[in-house]
């Protein structure tokens, strides 16, 4: 009659060593400069542990050591700080018209940025020619830096299930594709893990991880694209749902009589609350940006016709976040991507149909803001998924070393 | 630059006990009658720590050796089954019109099941009173069966904050109310710990560990009392978000302009697909179960306007189920209590708009049962929280008597 999947899992001796080296490097990661006394201190972990610990993060050159000592009474201690210097991860976002390309070093500092042009009428053979071109060039660039790359994770518009398989992406037209293997074939074993993830997904990754409001436990990142994402963040983890197609709020009725949307059928959110609703028609990809720059000039003269758009999509965008803080409570809704040029004209609209339509007070404390981070949030996330990987205790080296 | 919540805690070596304490517990509740060495083989525990774990458990009267023998050649191994005798968990769960109590022992089987009536316009106090009452004679009953009791959890039909503060009951009339405290006085002092949560929450709970898809990682239970509250479990915990006011789906709107709704809005969830939508008008509490009866019979006779009744708030919960499943892609959706009846009128059109709306093919995997728990799941639910926080390692006698 019982079964439970909720409980704790044992923790043997090469756990603990494993989760231990995890905390102290995070701890260094967000604390540093920091001691070995200073990490004992706040970790809970004995002296001795701490500096067996710290010796082989230093070994693995995860930590190293810097000339600094605290200002303190008694013996100067040596500070650490992230070493890092010989790894890299790498995000990548496809888009329907370009391919991104983010390389962070250990501590999250960007080391590149390039995007290069990409069809999105491509066939995925195409399309994982592209990636694999941009990819190459980017692990070549890391070599010559003499890095070490510790993983790749790919952006994609569309359903990817749990597996990393794309199942569905309407705008780059592919379905069921293993965008892994492929890209691992393409790459010829590259000797780094691809993983394969929805678009909002890793922008919620890189939210978490860099954003204004990085650290927020229950977070929700939509994507401004021209469809809209939702990525789901609830007490500190992605939230993919049992198959991995969580986050599909682009086709959320909002009105049963609704404008027709392009998946046939009608008042769905993406239709009265994205990008197209907000410019009044959808343009081309590559004419999103400058479309967008037009309008908003013309918000900006006061245009009455463009103002009515946007406080009417902002009101359905509402509308939209008022179902997420109503259903999951956050603590943040980022808007982002084409979104955030908007954002000064949509966030007033949004706000007032959270107070009108949330159960809770005050919305039950759900803020709405635009995203800080730029067009490239899911690549940036992709290199964050990478390094979310590290902190967990996936060392690069793996656990061989361990005495 | 750099923060995360997301990684690994220290694990230090009280906390690596108390973890494989859980661990053996877990194994046992969930593989008994099970040996010493399987415990060992299975969880990669070493022998002498199984050995040393189990001895403890033995002591704390949370498993207890049986006669049996494992069918094996060497050696006969005594077998483990779970204890427990000395150990109850109350759950309380409070309606309108009544308030019922359930207590089980740490297998989670049933000690008792009592119901007594309720006024919900009673005030808070008469209210405490009226919960007081019956959880002193729970308690007194396992007194006498010389249990004691490890804990209490009350489930409120509202807005339940995560310190268990009743923000809004509006079947109740309560608001802001301390009930735990209010509880903790009017028992003085009982010496365990009281929790309050949101009567969904707390029948999610009962449908993870009781249920008929027990287990399920991704799991949404749905209320069917004339308000509707979804309970959300995702990577096979509770979500309650950012201040505990996840699952209101209830006003979640899902015609701008449907039927006017008790809130003042118009065209929610519970207006539309509630069991007042369901029957036509919302009856007086103590009347709804009656009511229910009279319609099943109609519906049954082949009554057509009850049966276009029952199509149409079954398409227009499927709207609401709809929504789930884009948003968070579960495993299963469980209609509960007074949907339980009705189920197999609303279930087909239910999963019609499935079929219709959700993205993913195959409405991603969900499935949209009724549950198989009864009116009291709420209650089974509370001690069910009860026994999650024994299997997350919080033993009765504390961590006092480890040597």
């Amino acid at each position: 009659m019982i079964t439970s999947t909720t409980g704790p899992q044992p923790a043997d001796f090469a756990d603990v060593r494993a989760t231990n080296l995890a905390v102290v490097l995070r701890f260094v990661r967000e604390h540093a400069p920091c001691s070995r006394a200073g990490i004992a201190a706040s970790t809970g972990l004995n002296k001795a542990t701490v500096s067996s610990l710290v010796a082989d993060l230093i070994d693995r050159r995860l930590v190293r050591e810097t000339g600094l000592t605290e200002n303190r009474v008694g013996r100067p201690a040596t500070m650490l700080v992230l070493d890092g210097s010989p790894y890299a991860a790498i995000g990548v976002q496809i888009d329907a018209d370009s391919v991104s390309a983010v390389a962070t070093d250990l501590a999250g500092e960007r080391l590149l940025t390039w995007r290069r042009a990409f069809s999105g009428g491509d066939s995925v053979n195409q399309g994982v020619a592209g990636i694999g071109a941009i990819v190459r060039r980017v692990v070549n660039r890391m070599a010559k830096e003499e890095r070490q790359v510790l993983g790749l994770a790919v952006a994609v518009p569309g359903l990817v299930d749990a597996q990393g398989a794309v199942r569905h992406a309407p705008s780059l037209g592919w379905h069921d594709a293993d965008l892994a293997g492929d890209l691992t074939k393409a790459l010829r074993d590259p000797g780094f893990p691809i993983q394969v993830d929805n678009d909002a997904n890793l922008a919620a990754l890189a939210e978490q991880r860099f954003g204004a409001h990085a650290g927020a436990g229950d977070l929700i990142y939509l994507t401004g694209e021209p469809g809209v994402g939702a990525g789901i963040i609830l007490d500190g983890r992605l939230r993919r749902g049992g198959l991995g197609y969580s986050g599909e709020i682009g086709h959320v009725q909002l009105d049963p009589v609704g404008p027709a949307c392009h998946c046939g059928r009608r008042g769905c959110l993406e239709a009265m609350a994205g990008i197209g609703a907000v410019l009044g028609r959808t343009p081309e990809p590559a004419e999103v940006q400058l479309e967008i720059e037009e309008t908003v000039r013309l918000a900006r003269a006061g245009d009455a016709r463009t103002l009515a758009r946007f406080e009417s999509a902002g009101r359905n965008l509402g509308r939209g976040v008022a179902i997420l803080a109503n259903l999951l409570n956050p603590e943040v809704v980022i808007l982002g991507d084409h979104y955030v040029p908007l954002a000064p004209w949509l966030l007033p609209a949004v706000r007032d149909e959270l107070d009108e339509r949330v159960i809770a007070a005050g919305a039950g404390g759900c803020q709405v803001v635009a995203s800080t981070l730029g067009h490239d949030a899911a690549a940036l996330g992709g290199a964050a998924r990478v390094l979310d990987s590290v902190d967990s205790g996936r060392l690069p080296g793996g656990l061989s070393r361990i005495p």
